[in-house]
């Protein structure tokens, strides 16, 4: 999407020999580029969070074995070529725990490779693999923008000429979480891109401010109007007729349904529900766990530091800082994800379209799943 | 209630011509009790949030008009003094815009000061009053708790022994709004001392997060098990069987139940709903709008400026400092109040007793108002 009027990914080929990406630990209040090099660099970035949100890390991860393959055939020539690939890929794919992109991209990037002539066509093919993942990625997400395009073209036929659609999101499921176009904000992009007025409600998302730090940025440098709000607010704008549609992404979705994301997503959905506005969730069909049933008892949900709850992290005279809230020796809960049942969910919105978050909604797009 | 073991009010009388208040703007980080001396100081320790909450106010403006009376008789003798009090009554009456309590207790203290047969008369009349009022507020909260003791209780015979009463709050209706106990928390300190055990979720509450800062150190000063959560994160809790009971204070209150109270009280309470979880409204019967049927209609709902969304104020290296969160340029909205609706109300603790959240459950209580 834009920055400054300029299009950008949030990964690409910086030149024969380094991908660039945007360190997004600064953002929003220092724009950064940053080079990987090598595979230390690509585990570095991953592990630290320069880059972060399941798509990214999937196509970062694949660029990463592209670089791995550069610097094994540089070390061993032909001599042990796959055996030192076969140890960069191990630190690349556990360099976050628990990122089942990572690890499929790894993975996936290893099959080609073996079936290489030569550690020279590997490394050929290796890029050829990492631009595939990373145009995938953002085809995908494309997609997502196109279907759920729809349903903001019918919301805005609806209501006086002029008016925008207010939509509302929580946390960052943009395009700094994929290669491209993001899952929920794609079809805010598509419809902003295609003339339809549209106005964001962009939840602050505690404790980790990916909506104030990253959505109200991303939204923002595309030109999009946005309104930061506490997460607090949703529910008071959605008794008052302010908001059309809610769109969320996902982490995980089960076969029925039931939608993990980030903690307070379930909160919105009860809102929405209680005052008949539609509640979507826009996810890449990757993120389905098919061997899921019942969400709420199933999708276990990570437990945080402390910190994060009992302090805030910002920006202050042009540097990183950070302030405490609560008292010293204050213990602090911070889960991370909720989960919405199915039932709280007007529909899904995937890149074969959408369809009704039940498993026979679902399994009626993904019929090789039943 | 107790801080560091000793029991303490939130104002008192601490000597023949002034009254001591703890200045709440530097908690939790620091304990500082003021003086206040002259109607100046009151107007000031009103208007700046000093003190603030509804209860505290009003017993400030109370003991506000005694030191106005002292302060009349000594500028003007019996010559002007009712005259100079009216211009001191109207500085008080107006330190808050919105304070009910305050112009109320200003009010009451005129009338008393009026039939006083001398300024002399006034000021021993003034103390009286303002003591009175303050009483009173720490009579009804303590009310307000013994009642809501048995709703604690019922549950606690309904676990396994030993097991918490697993209880959560929002913003701060705690002893610091009143003069002593709070409302939402009174129940909790009423229950904790007659060694029932407790356990309190703390919402954050941003913006302002006077769950941090208020709800969690008064809780913890006085030894109240507690942990402190993101507001996103009440949903999760109540999904997985973690709260038991929820308590919230309100700001006003329809005669048919419906309760404007901190902005998100509404999510909690669609969650507490959706999981069966009973969700009490704690306040004094001053905090009934009897002119009021439909909350979400008709009671206004104060927008605050964007500074308190787009960054968090905090502590840091031992000063007061504050961290930027969203991008320069970012637009906030900052609404301070939800109404929720009285059907997911599951009852009102008043000090008359608990009542259902209609107007036929309010006015078996308070007849007087039909």
């Amino acid at each position: 999407m834009n920055v400054n009027g300029r299009p950008y990914r949030t990964i690409w080929v910086a030149a024969e020999d380094r991908v660039r990406i945007i360190d997004q630990r600064w953002l929003p209040h220092q724009w950064i580029e940053e080079d990987l090099c090598c595979t230390e660099d690509v585990v570095r970035a991953i592990a630290d969070m320069h880059v972060r949100g399941a798509g990214l890390i999937g196509a970062t991860g694949g660029f990463g074995m592209w670089l791995a393959a550069r610097e094994a055939l540089a070390a061993s020539g032909t001599n042990g070529f796959l055996d030192r690939l076969d140890d960069y890929a191990k630190r690349l794919a556990t360099a976050r725990p628990t990122a089942v992109n990572l690890s499929w991209a790894v993975n996936r990037q290893l099959s080609a490779i073996r079936a290489a002539g030569s550690p020279e066509e590997a490394v050929t093919v290796a890029l050829k693999v990492a631009t595939d993942i990373a145009d995938e990625d953002a085809d995908c997400c494309r997609q997502i923008g196109l279907h759920g395009l729809e349903i903001v073209r019918q919301i805005a036929a609806s209501k006086p000429p002029g008016e925008p659609v207010h939509i509302l999101t929580h946390c960052n499921a943009g395009w700094l979480a994929f290669v491209d176009f993001g899952s929920a904000t794609a079809p805010i992009y598509a419809a902003h891109d295609a003339g339809i007025a549209v106005h964001v409600w962009v939840d602050e998302t505690r404790p980790r401010c990916q909506g104030s730090k990253l959505t109200a940025w991303e939204l923002g440098s595309h030109g999009v109007p946005h309104t930061l709000v506490a997460d607090n607010t949703g529910g008071h704008l959605m008794q008052h007729g302010m908001v059309d549609l809610v769109i969320v992404g996902s982490d995980r979705t089960t076969r029925t349904g039931d939608v993990a994301n980030k903690i307070g997503t379930y909160l919105k959905a009860l809102a929405a529900k209680d005052n008949g506005v539609p509640f979507y969730v826009a996810l890449p069909s990757s993120t389905f766990d098919w061997s899921l049933r019942d969400g709420i008892r199933e999708i276990p949900v990570e437990r945080r530091g402390d910190d994060e709850v009992l302090c805030a992290n910002g920006w202050n005279d042009n540097r990183p800082a950070e302030v405490r809230l609560a008292p010293v020796g204050t213990t602090a809960a911070n889960y991370a994800f909720d989960v919405t049942p199915a039932r709280l969910v007007t529909g899904l919105i995937t890149e074969r379209g959408l369809c009704e978050a039940s498993e026979q909604g679902i399994l009626r797009l993904f019929p090789e799943r039943a």
